[in-house]
């Protein structure tokens, strides 16, 4: 084990995630699921405590959205990115996914079409094509092993007439990509001259490169605030998807009326008796806790990137300042094998090394030569897991 | 206190509903609210025990719906209800209004027309209008202190071209009806021979008189079985509302199909952290809990219509044999009073005794001289709810 990777209380601890019908590990055993975007660390203490106070109490009936959630989360955006948001111009919701997918429904209509930058987090396509919209792509630009925009191609895309809608991944996922503020103004402002709307997937800010800071889509400028809609959670950075507590914001008046009536209708708009009391505990308790969960993070996507770099030269991380995901370019590993895609070599490192990443065509345009590895868990699986990688890359093309 | 309400321990113990956003308890000080569907009392050990284990897990992040729910489903229908249940005809979803919102768009489209049997669970309307569909009544018969379907009105509606489903509330909330076998058969061949399909909801069939029995619509013939969908959760039996753990299971697998792409596509088909514990526990280790539970209700509903009886000559309970609410036909009273709905009395009594009840006239047609009192609480809340009922019924007469 690299020194890089010495041990870290409270994250590198062994944690069972058996008996809890977990998603990530549902897998074979002696498999290691490095795929399902959520974390192996225990959550933050003051969570644990708020959730075992709340079952203590025994009863478990139906629960409001009382003011304090509002408030911890217009003061988590002040404290923690500089913006002011309005408590009164927040609410709830049971997820991130379940908001958009709302948003596309209450946004537009059935066959008017939503601009998405792949590769991307594939469920954005799902709340489009599910509901009978449809995609319209601006893939992203790839050159010199950077990720930026392809402005030029996104103004076209923006002025179909039946675009009405862009979802921006702020950070995006699975690049790792953090937006500039003129990259976020310059969408905004494309978009307001088409009159399309945006909805800024924001579950991803919170974990960043320590020493930098995210930029909120709707803090980038007075027109971005106007024509958007911020969907974020506790849920990436905590480790609480399953708690389903989620939110978006939104300043303009009529924007916010159909995205509120929206939400209600579909019914995702409904805290259950643990969702409160996360985010609460979270916003309010949970800074000291993420400062030490980012430094970890970074610790082992740095830890990744120099062992892939010394071992295994056909697989380069795209440079990446955000989530816990690291997002591999397989090329030159391709090209020696002559794959044109990397989904053999993923179902290869599953079956011979146990290791179980996301193939990155399923994020679509652009991703195919790629795979993700989500290293939001503790120091020997990460070490456990880049070794299968690199072992497996090397015996990848051996065989063949 | 009368000798009927002898303490029963595990839920006439005092249980503190503070501090936890609960919905039914955001009222004044020295409130008693009465209205809202969930109880006071702490749920089955068993739950709170799962619950308990899943919060020292510590890790929160996505859950499966395992084999083990769908099973533990399958056999408490079994069980409790002498019904064959499929496990794998059965979805988990987040709630029962999302469920039937979600039938409600995947089963129709806009402007064809939904028939409910008002008075009934005021959200069938909301789950229908918000979604652009139009209600179709068949209100329910009041005849000698007795409720019953009118058929001829039942089929005349039916055979609305564009009547496309039917929610039938399987025990009646408010009026607490356990329909018989001929009843639901009935419906089931009328729906059948127009083409309607059928949403059973059965979420309140655990909380039943003892020593009756619940028939599962889907259960009372083949066609009932082959045209429906039956809606369930243990949340209003086990006090779990909060929890957002329910399920729908249908037969026909063609309707199945739908009805399983539309919540998914609405997102309410993925289990919170403490969903599927919940269920399993409850169907699993419940029963016994369930049998004390429903002998507390029948006591509470038993003391509220003798004290009525002998103290409030204008107050007439409904006969009730399902659900912890008490459905009170305040005729005698109004007539006394002057007045043609209950809308001023429940405002009075609010006002004048701090018990909140839920007034009628949301039920629909016939409900207006109504009031429901939710019952399911501890024995000193229930002689103080209805001693403030009584109080307030006799003040209101002698105010006017
Ligand atoms: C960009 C993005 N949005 C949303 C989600 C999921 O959000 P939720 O679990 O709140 O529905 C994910 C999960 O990986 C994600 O990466
Ligand atoms: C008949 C009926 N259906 C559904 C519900 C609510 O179901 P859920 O909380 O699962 O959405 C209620 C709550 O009172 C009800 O009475």
């Amino acid at each position: 084990m690299s020194a890089a990777l010495e041990h870290v209380s409270g994250f590198d601890d062994e944690v069972s995630r058996d008996g809890i019908f977990s998603m990530k590990w549902d897998v074979a055993s002696g498999e290691l699921p490095m795929w399902v975007a959520d974390m192996d660390f225990r959550t933050a203490p003051a969570i644990r405590e708020a959730l075992a106070k709340r079952v203590e109490n025994g009863t478990f009936g139906y629960t409001d959205v009382p003011a304090e959630f509002m408030r911890a989360v217009a003061q988590w955006w002040g404290r923690q990115y500089g913006m002011d948001v309005d408590p009164a111009h927040v609410t709830f919701v049971s997820g991130v996914v379940p908001a958009i997918s709302s948003l596309v429904r209450s946004l537009t209509n059935v066959a008017e079409k939503v601009v998405i930058q792949p590769p991307v987090y594939n469920i954005f396509t799902n709340s489009i094509v599910n509901n009978g919209r449809r995609v319209l792509t601006n893939p992203l630009k790839y050159e010199h092993g950077r990720y930026a925009i392809d402005f030029d191609d996104l103004e076209e895309k923006l002025a179909d007439p039946l675009a009405r809608l862009m979802i921006v991944c702020n950070p995006h996922n699975p690049t790792g990509n953090v937006w500039s503020r003129e990259d976020l103004a310059h969408i905004g402002e494309l978009c307001a001259k088409h009159d399309v709307t945006v909805v800024s997937d924001e579950i991803h800010c919170d974990v960043i490169r320590p020493g930098m800071t995210h930029t909120p889509f709707a803090a980038a400028s007075e027109t971005n605030r106007r024509i958007s809609v911020t969907c974020s959670s506790p849920s990436k950075a905590f480790n609480t998807a399953g708690l389903h507590s989620a939110y978006f914001f939104a300043d303009d008046a009529g924007l916010r009326a159909r995205a509120v009536r929206g939400v209600n209708t579909d019914e995702v708009a409904e805290p259950n008796d643990f969702a409160v009391q996360t985010l609460i505990a979270a916003y309010t308790d949970g800074a000291d806790w993420l400062r030490r969960l980012n430094a970890v993070v970074q610790r082992n996507k740095d830890y990744a990137a120099e062992q892939l770099a010394a071992h295994a030269a056909g697989l380069t991380p795209a440079p990446s300042d955000a989530t816990y995901l690291l997002w591999i370019d397989c090329s030159r590993l391709l090209d020696e094998a002559g794959d044109t895609t990397a989904e053999r070599f993923c179902d290869y490192l599953r079956e011979h090394t146990g290791l179980a990443l996301s193939y990155g065509g399923i994020y679509g345009v652009n991703g195919e030569r790629f795979v993700r590895m989500n290293l939001g868990t503790r120091a020997d699986l990460v070490v456990d897991g880049v070794g299968r990688l690199i072992a497996g890359a090397r015996d990848y093309v051996g065989h063949r």
